[in-house]
Formats: C-alpha cells, sequence, structure tokens
C-alpha cells in the first residue's frame, strides 16, 4: 500500500497517522460511551459492552505495538509542536508499557469485581464485604507504583496520571497550610448560626426551563454555543468531547434546581478547556487537558467564583425572572446570591460547598496516603475516616454508606486521584486573579462580561494543552507555584461577608 | 499474550473473535454515522470525517488481512451455524480481496469527485457538468464487474452487492411482466379522474404530535419499542443499528404530515428485520437483512399493505383524533384511507405513490443496463431518461434537476441498486399472501392486530440473517420463487376499489 511505504519514508508522518487513528478510536469509544449515558436503549447494553472492550483493545495494542516505539525514537523532531507530540507520547508509551499484560489483566479483573463489591456493599452499608476488595487494590496500586518507579514516595508514581508531575510532599504542604487557615473560618461560619431562607432552592422550576435557562448561559457568559457543542440529559452530568469542535455536556434535572444550573456551568468549564487547546494538536495526545487539576480550576472557576458570585446574579436576574417566575418572586438578587452560597458541614463530597468542600478532599488524601504507606490498615479505615470527620466537620456518618463507602474512586483502583479537586479549587483563584490583574479583565468580571477573562483563559492556560505541565501553566499563568493564599482570602474575602464576620 | 495463543489453538474461535471486532468497528462506524445526522454540532464534521475514515480503514485492513483468509480455510466449521457464518464470511472476503487496493482508492477518490459534481450539477440543473463524472463510474462500474468475474451479465456481479444471487435477466422478466399489466391499470386510473379532496394531508399536526404519534403506532402496532429503539430527527429519514438490540430510525416533520408518519413506519419495517435476526449471530457477516430487496420488502410492508390499508385506519383513527383534531375533523377513517391512497404521476421517484413508484424503478433499471452494456451512451442519457418517462408516466420533465439528476445513486456508483426497490415491492404482497393463509394472520390483519404476522416474518424470514439468499427465503417462505402475480393482483383489488373502476 503506497500509504505504507510513505509510512517508512517520514517516520514523523508516520507517528502523526497512527496517533491520529489511536485518537479516532478514542473518540469512537468516548461517543459510545456518551451514547450509552444520554440515549441508548437500556437492552443494548450488554452488546455495547462488548463493542466497547473492542475499540479499547485495538487502540490499546495499537499504541503498545513496538511499531510505536520504533516511530518515537526514529521520528526527529522538527518544530516545537513536534517535540512536545513526541514527548506527551513518549511519556504515555513509556508508562503503558512498563505494566506488564498480565499486571493490566489482573488490575481490570479486580478492579470489575472490586467496583461490584462496593455497590453491594455501598447498598448495604457495609463495609466489611467491600474490605478484602480494597485491600487487594491498595496491594496493586503499591505494585503498580513499583513497576513505573518513582523517586521518593509511591504516591507519586500514581498520581502521575491524574496530576502529571505533582508531589505527595507538595500536596501535604499545600494542604496542610489550606486547613489550617480555613478550619478556623469554617467554626466562625457555624457558630455565627444561619438564619437565611434556603427554600427557593426549591421552588418550582420546570426541567425544560431549567435545561434551557442553564444552557444559554452557558453560551452567553461563558462561551459554549451550538455550533461546536450540545447538551444532553443523563444519570450523572459530565462533559466529553470528539474533538474542540465536537463537545458535550449533560445535567440532570432536580427539584433541587442549582443542581442542573451550576453543574451545567461546571461541566461548560471543563468543554471551554477542551475548546480552547490549540487546532494544532488536533487528532494527537497534546490535544487535552494538562492534568484533572486544572481541568478542575476551569469547572470550578465557572461554577463558583463566576456563578456563584452577586455581578452574575445582578446580570442574570431578569433572564432568571423570565425563565422562573414562580422562583424569583419578592426576591432580588442579592437574595439569590445569598440562597446559593450556603456553608453547611454535610456527610456527602459531591453535596458540598465551597468552605468545606476541601475537607473532604484532605481527609481523602491522608487516610489514602496513610493506606498506601501502610501505616493505617483497610481494616481500620471506616473508624479513620468517622474521626476525621468528626474532627474537620463536626460531623460522625450514621453509618458506612455516608462516609467511607460514599465514593466510587477507591473501587476502581484511582488512589491520587482526590486530590485534584482542591489542587482546582486553589488554582481556579490563582488563575482568576492573576488575569483580574489586567484591569480591563477585572472590569468584566464585575460586570459579568467574561469575554477578555476568557481571551486570557485560552492564551495562557487552555491553548497549550498538555504541551507544558500543569506546573509549568501555573508558574507561567501566575508567576509563581500553586499556593492556598488566594484560596484562602477569596474565602475570607467572601463569606466573611456574606456570614457577617467582619 | 494469553488471547492470542487461544487463537492459534482453535481457529474457530479465533475467526469469531477476529468477525466479533470487525463487526464492533463496524458499529461504531454507524453510530459515528448516526450521530452525524441527529445530533453532531455543525463544526464538528471535518475531524469526524477523519476519524470515520480511520475506522472504516482499520475495519477494511482487519477484514482483508491475510490472517482472515488463513483463519477461514483452518476453520473446520462444526455445527450449521458456524457453517453460515465461515459462508458468508467467504464470500465477503473473496469480493472485497479480488478489488486491488489502487482499485478502491480509485473508485473512492472517483466516487468522491463524482458526488460533488453532482450535487453542483443539480443545484443548477445542468447534466453536462455532471457526464464526464458518470462516464467515469461506469467505466469503472465495468472494470469492478470485470474484476470480480460474473457468469453471464456484468450487471450480476454488481447487483451482487445488494441483492444475492439475483441476475439481470430474472429482474428484465419479472419487470416486463409488471409493466405489461399494470401500465394498463395506471392509464385506466388516470382516465378515470381524480374528484378527492387532498387537503387533509397539509391540514395542521404539530411536529411533536406527529412523532408521537408515529413512534406510539411503530410500537403498538409493529412491535418497535423503546427497550431496544430509539426514534429521532434528521433531513433524510433512516434506519440503522448498533446491535438487534440497539435499533435507530429517523424521521423528517413537513407540512405534508404523511411524510413523518409513513416514513416513520418505513423504516420501523427495517429495523423489526433487524431486531428479528436470530442472536446466535450476534457480531457475525451473517447479523444482517439478507439484501436490500429482501429488507425493503419489510418497510414497504409496514408502510404501504399495512399502514396504507382500511383496518389500519379503522383501528387508529380515534388514536389520530385525539393527537390531531384539526386533521381529523369532519372526517373518517374511510375518507383517511382515501386521501393516503392518492395516484398520480408524478416527476420524483421518492414522491410516488404504489402504482407509480415501480415505473421509475423500471426506467433506471433499463437505463443502467443499457449503460453498462453500451448500447446507450451516457451523453444521450437525459434524452432517454425523457422519453421513457413520457412512455410510462405521461410526463417530461422541465429540467434534469427533476429528471436525471434527481437521485445520488448513479453519483455514487450504486449501479445494480434501484431494482431492489421493486423487488422488495414485489416480495412485499408475495409474503404477505403466503403468511395470510394462516386465518389467524389473515383475521389479525384485518382488524390491523399484527402481533400472529410478526410471529410469522420474524420465523419465516427475519431469523434467517444472511444465513439464507434471498431466495431461499423467498421458496421457503412463499413456495415459489419471486413473481410479479400478487402485487398486480393487489394493486388491482386495491385500486380498482379506490378508483370505481370495477
Amino acid at each position: 500500500m503506497s500509504a505504507t511505504e510513505n509510512v517508512e519514508a517520514n517516520p514523523m508522518e508516520a507517528l502523526k497517522r497512527r496517533l491520529g487513528q489511536i485518537s479516532d478510536l478514542g473518540a469512537a469509544e468516548g461517543l459510545m460511551s456518551w451514547d450509552q449515558e444520554t440515549h441508548m436503549p437500556d437492552e443494548a447494553a450488554r452488546v455495547r459492552g462488548l463493542q466497547m472492550a473492542t475499540l479499547a483493545g485495538l487502540r490499546h495494542e495499537l499504541f503498545t505495538d513496538a511499531k510505536t516505539g520504533a516511530l518515537l525514537d526514529a521520528a526527529g523532531p522538527q518544530g516545537e509542536d513536534e517535540q512536545a507530540v513526541v514527548r506527551v507520547a513518549r511519556h504515555d508509551y513509556e508508562k503503558a508499557t512498563k505494566l506488564p499484560t498480565e499486571f493490566v489483566e489482573e488490575h481490570a479483573r479486580a478492579q470489575n469485581e472490586a467496583h461490584h463489591a462496593w455497590l453491594e456493599a455501598r447498598k448495604h452499608s457495609d463495609f466489611r464485604t467491600f474490605e478484602p476488595h480494597l485491600k487487594r487494590m491498595m496491594d496493586l496500586a503499591r505494585r503498580q507504583a513499583d513497576l513505573r518507579g518513582y523517586d521518593t514516595h509511591p504516591y507519586d508514581a500514581l498520581m502521575d496520571d491524574y496530576e502529571p508531575g505533582m508531589r505527595a510532599e507538595q500536596v501535604r504542604g499545600v494542604f496542610a497550610d489550606l486547613r489550617d487557615r480555613t478550619l478556623p473560618l469554617l467554626r466562625r461560619i457555624v457558630a455565627a448560626g444561619d438564619a437565611a431562607d434556603y427554600s427557593v432552592l426549591t421552588r418550582p422550576f420546570p426541567a425544560e426551563a431549567q435545561k434551557a435557562f442553564a444552557w444559554a448561559r452557558a453560551g452567553e457568559a461563558f462561551g459554549l454555543r451550538p455550533a461546536f457543542a450540545r447538551q444532553d440529559e443523563s444519570a450523572h452530568p459530565f462533559q466529553t468531547n470528539f474533538s474542540r469542535s465536537d463537545l458535550r455536556i449533560t445535567t440532570r434535572v432536580e427539584d433541587y434546581w442549582p443542581a442542573c444550573l451550576f453543574g451545567t456551568w461546571h461541566e461548560a468549564g471543563h468543554a471551554m478547556y477542551e475548546r480552547g487547546v490549540s487546532e494544532r494538536w488536533e487528532r494527537t495526545p497534546v490535544s487535552r487537558g494538562a492534568s484533572l487539576g486544572v481541568h478542575e480550576s476551569q469547572s470550578r472557576m465557572f461554577e463558583n467564583l463566576l456563578a456563584r458570585s452577586l455581578p452574575f446574579w445582578e446580570r442574570y436576574f431578569p433572564a432568571l425572572e423570565a425563565a422562573a417566575p414562580e422562583v424569583t418572586r419578592g426576591l432580588d438578587a442579592g437574595a439569590l446570591y445569598r440562597a446559593v452560597n450556603r456553608v453547611q458541614p454535610s456527610l456527602i463530597r459531591v453535596e458540598a460547598d465551597e468552605v468545606t468542600y476541601n475537607f473532604h478532599i484532605m481527609l481523602r488524601f491522608e487516610l489514602e496516603l496513610a493506606l498506601l504507606e501502610g501505616t493505617l490498615k483497610v481494616s481500620e479505615l471506616p473508624e479513620a475516616w468517622n474521626a476525621k470527620m468528626e474532627e474537620y466537620l463536626g460531623l460522625t456518618p450514621p453509618d458506612d454508606a455516608q462516609g467511607v463507602l460514599q465514593d466510587v474512586h477507591w473501587s476502581a483502583g484511582l488512589i491520587g486521584y482526590f486530590p485534584t479537586y482542591t489542587l482546582g479549587n486553589l488554582l481556579s483563584v490563582q488563575l482568576l486573579d492573576a488575569a483580574k490583574a489586567d484591569p480591563a479583565i477585572a472590569a468584566g468580571v464585575a460586570r459579568a462580561e467574561y469575554g477578555p477573562l476568557l481571551d486570557w483563559l485560552q492564551r495562557n492556560v487552555h491553548q497549550h494543552g498538555r504541551s507544558l505541565t500543569p506546573e509549568q501553566i501555573t508558574v507561567q499563568a501566575t508567576g509563581r507555584p500553586l499556593s492556598a493564599d488566594p484560596y484562602v482570602a477569596y474565602l475570607h474575602g467572601k463569606y466573611e461577608g456574606i456570614y457577617g464576620l467582619k
């Protein structure tokens, strides 16, 4: 075939062609998954599972094939762009080929069994039936870290899948700082009491109107437009995409209407990040967000820093009035702003507010680190969980389902994943502060006109894709490594105001 | 890898595994195509094209790989089911590998250019700019037939893609018979005149109500249910599926509401055929309808023989009244039945009724046969087209856009495809007559209760997939080869009644 001859003559072109095929197989998998969550008839599930496994298998085969390694070696990179493609692809290739097939297969089996055991255990709120599976997942995590290799801590080798270059030691330092400076704030808020009326958050807001209002703002405020994106419903909201011009977000409609609105804007943040990656990385492994943490910084910025701000509701109150007159009756923008910024310690991470959220993450980080190091036994985990919940949030879970069993992550072997949520929160404020050093951006944000901010984010964060590390992006965009300072200052400023603590 | 060792140890298992992968890649392509027509944001089109080309390329590579041939040779078939898989896969493999890569690439390029030229030519109603492309497509068709090989007529080698085993000679005979016995009927209908009121067909019928009514009947009358199927909108209606439990039909809503209703039931016929293929062929090349003609027999049966019958409208008139009171006002089931069965010679195939439709097909069959044989030059085609339109339907197209340029098929190199529409019409009546030999089925049809008929179709037609040829299915199900007799009798019975010609 003439295509094959080209391949031999120009290894860089051959490499790009192969990476393009791998990317395309990934897009097909992604579409099958999106369709499964949004449109697929129920009875199609079994065969769809087989189809997705085939695509994943072919993609893995093509990528870990020795030929890919040979092309990476032979491809003399020319420009900077190609250097980045080779660098990122080699990083992924070496990680993928360091794990023997037997290990990958064993891990997949264990993961599958642990996931089913977790579903059952959560249903019956019975940690003991999940315990042996979690033990096995932790053993596999340790073996995975050993196979991958690491300088100082096995956790680093695992976290690299989610937050490349980040180290446990750095997370530990930043989290300790954050904890020491926000736990007193939380205690002051709780002590102050809360007389606000939150019933507005469940006033009647028809499902179609919720979705339409959220989607219209995603376009108008945040730039996510139907020409290159769409919104659908699914049981759990998510963002996926099959190219930077084919972005899909999903939402869920509840009586508690903020779930739909803020969920939509959260996913819009993820989508706009993927939208902003430069077209020159198209169909290469560079063409994605740099890390889960950087991704979360974008989704949290839209969801919390922008959409939970007073200027946002001042600007969009009339639109909400038109969309849901029963919700806004007798209220003004200030009352809405107040209602969507309730602080309240609670048991469940995904329902937590801006002040308490990070304590849920610190707890998980500390526990998984101790499990990996062996200073905590899996059998002691529920007790340790409950003790930390009491220490941080003053609550004790009534059962394991509302405690240690609430998240899917550990059952899926995702160790080193949780910190990215808080890293994203911290980075969101650090980035917004840096952007607002430009007076035009600051003025825009104060009027809820985000065009200049979106441009800044595209230039300083989005466009680079994976060609820069999260740390490079952070330092280049904000002039310093990640720090808890901006977030701590933001929380104090916002919530001392709301709760009258000055 | 352990999987590879299994492959060597058991060639039949290895073959099934490979055919499964090929089927799964096809399903992914199908989903990408469905999504493109129904949901995809506009700007995603360019990259989606690349992604679909990758999947098609990988699928083709995997299938035409010498390893597939070796597995077909080595796979000692055990049971009947496996014999069918090997037989059908070998048929496809030999056809696919008979065409050299250079030919396939040239054909794809020519097809692409011809398609764009056709779009332009049709827009400007200018056959001359399309002429060189059509010449090239006919040359390629002749070469393709030569490469494939054939016994008596090159047309047979082409038609095999759409109607395996059918021969030009047989089509010629059946079509001549059909023409001689239905052209007099058409002339009598035209001579009789038509005083019916067709304005009911464009009375106000809200879009959502059209879709909902059509979809509810697709389930209630024809068995196509949301548990394994869904309905969406697209510019051109189609059916596709990614397994027998994942069927997708699309529809289009127009002021002329029968387009949505009968279009939906037409696609439901295609879908229920795919639904009915036995699960034992899952993820093999046997797992599809036997041919386009047999497929069309099912869609036409639902659309015309059942949904354009008086019992259907007697049964569903109350539901229509509830769904669209403005449509039914002052009417009864009989008036509706009359309105949806208008006979009127017209220029456009896709708008034709049951009596005139087949003349559009005969005309195309005769012309493409003459082009392939070389007895007609491409330059003479528009004239020949218009002469035949005058001969059969008494009409002369005012321009080529409404004449020879109206269909996409020839620009896509689909020579030998058109006859399947009429073969399907003929088979639809032949099958229904055979089924109605069972009094329970006949009684059901007379009450528009199609459960017993659907069971008969599943047993006699659907379940076999491609394990039987169209002719085997026809003979086993109806006791005779395909004939024009049943269709001719059906047309006379129905339309002599409607037009009072007795």
